[in-house]
């Protein structure tokens, strides 16, 4: 049993929060809102990000995020893009053996960063791994299974987060691939896109399966030219994480996609929508790195077009099915 | 503009045939059954396998398969259990240039043989290929866009089998790797049934995910054991297939499993069906081959036991999700 603190209060951090306590373990989550905290220690339930879930009575919420980093194991569950602004204020004031597990998803605007870069940076001396996967927060809080990537640099910090992290509804597989088993999850909302516009076309479940596979290949690329390995876009953080998000309309960037495939106008979708889709800053990003790491993107350079150039979806369709025949493991 | 064969006129056999002639090649068609000849011919329509697609003129029925083999292109449909029959009865009737591309999917139940083994047994001087991936073959025929792996030992007859089947519906992707390229289509069954105790159990999105992804690392342990690549396995005959079994309810492996998971027995579903689960059979002859091969297969072998030795479905779910941590690429 581990005392493990949690450093942002959103679905995903209450979802981790109520798994890791219903497995035993003593939990201290940190929330930015002052009535997220007050919610979660009087109600036993997180109102604002998770309402509807009656939470583990072994879950303390505090304002104060320093409290929460003094623990076991401190996971990071803040949004990608306020991860530099977390570590600025955890810095010095972490134990020296207390891992860092980041277990937000994306690429740092601006700076096109992965997220472990920039942990590098602001805590050079930290231990730190990376928490990802296939996982919707809400069937993790429901207490249904599920299977992540744990991976750090150090084989031995990787092995230590998931022997403290195991339970019965939550598998670690460890890898020492920390940039392949990030690009999966960065890139990803680009390809559920490009699925959810096959879907809202009607164009069935091969071309689907065939756009994440060929997907799947154009984020292998990218992680290898980055410095990764093409093999662990085969695990959970990169195959897993994509059929997941390119299945199902509980991802927002598959149902902005399929909107689209049946016709909408992007600012018409996104209009309507309260929550950030994702994916369509991620294809601005991405294009950058595709030609910074010269990887050919096809299918991430078509969403992009459809988005910001006015390639029209039956365009962006043919040029996704009319592309030259090649060696398939390149 | 090519003039292809196909022998075997089933459902897959009758969708290519389809989708061929679509794109202006000619197409002779061989069927076993005079009726099928028949129907083809005078209705334009495969009644027996095939009901309510209105067939190309451009598809001639026969029932001499000697004239279907007497083509540029000859694609071997029979079912996997009748290849090595069928290919006793073309020996010695196929041109040495026309390449034959098998696009059955199985292992040979008895031998425990792959159908390019069986090729090379029967044939041993032919141009042997492998078509396959993420193909419902109901969709193929509506002329819906697929993506398929094609796979040769020789370079040269991959690309050229590429280039004579590619159309704007239909977009193939070679590989050398013919072990590889064959795996993950006879053992996606039994990870489709695995998949399908898992949906029918309600375990969720996530638990469906990471089966998919490690089912997908047994696959290609067993292919890299058996001579082929991991890597292929990345690809449309590997994840891409895996995907379409393990996600629809088409898939009769799918269901199969689905309907364990509600708590039906197995002689009670498999009682009601005309058409063969195939998943059963592989199940057996994969517990042969992972012995064999000593690779680990734990998800494989609980479908197994789940079938043959009284596990129970929950004893199975438990089994797959306590499984020791692990590394991921192993």
């Amino acid at each position: 049993v581990k005392k493990i603190g949690i450093i942002g209060a959103g679905a995903w951090g209450t979802a981790l929060a109520q798994c890791l306590a219903n497995a035993g373990h003593g939990v201290t989550i940190w929330a930015l809102e002052p009535e997220v905290v007050t919610s979660i220690n009087e109600q036993r339930e997180n109102t604002s990000y998770f309402p509807g879930i009656s939470l583990n009575e072994k879950i303390q919420a505090t304002g104060d995020m320093l409290h929460a980093a003094k623990n076991d194991i401190v996971l990071l569950v803040t949004p990608a893009q306020f991860l530099r602004h977390t570590l600025k204020e955890l810095k010095g004031h972490v134990d020296a053996n207390t891992p860092l597990v980041i277990c937000s998803k994306g690429i740092e605007l601006g700076t096109g960063d992965l997220l472990s870069e920039i942990a590098a940076e602001e805590m050079p001396d930290a231990d730190f791994a990376i928490l990802t996967g296939p996982t919707f927060a809400s069937e993790v809080a429901k207490g249904l299974p599920c299977a992540v990537t744990i991976a750090a640099q150090n084989k031995n910090i990787a092995q230590q987060i998931c022997d403290g992290l195991a339970n019965n509804r939550l598998r670690p597989y460890s890898t020492d691939d920390v940039i392949g088993a990030q690009i999966g999850s960065a890139v990803k909302n680009v390809m559920a896109i490009a699925c959810g516009i096959i879907y809202g076309k009607g164009l069935g479940e091969n071309a689907r399966a065939a756009l994440i596979t060929r997907g799947l290949a154009e984020i292998a690329r990218l992680a290898a030219a980055m410095g990764g390995k093409r093999e662990t876009l085969m695990g959970l953080c990169g195959i897993g994480d994509l059929i997941l998000t390119c299945s199902s309309m509980e991802s927002r960037n598959f149902s902005f996609g399929a909107a689209l495939g049946k016709g909408q106008k992007m600012e018409e979708i996104l209009g309507e929508r309260k929550a950030v889709t994702e994916g369509v800053h991620t294809a601005k990003a991405l294009m950058v790195m595709a030609k910074k790491y010269k990887v050919d993107m096809p299918i991430a350079e078509t969403v992009y077009k459809c988005l910001f150039e006015n390639l029209s979806v039956d365009e962006a369709i043919e040029s996704m099915l009319s592309r030259p025949v090649r060696p398939e493991n390149q």
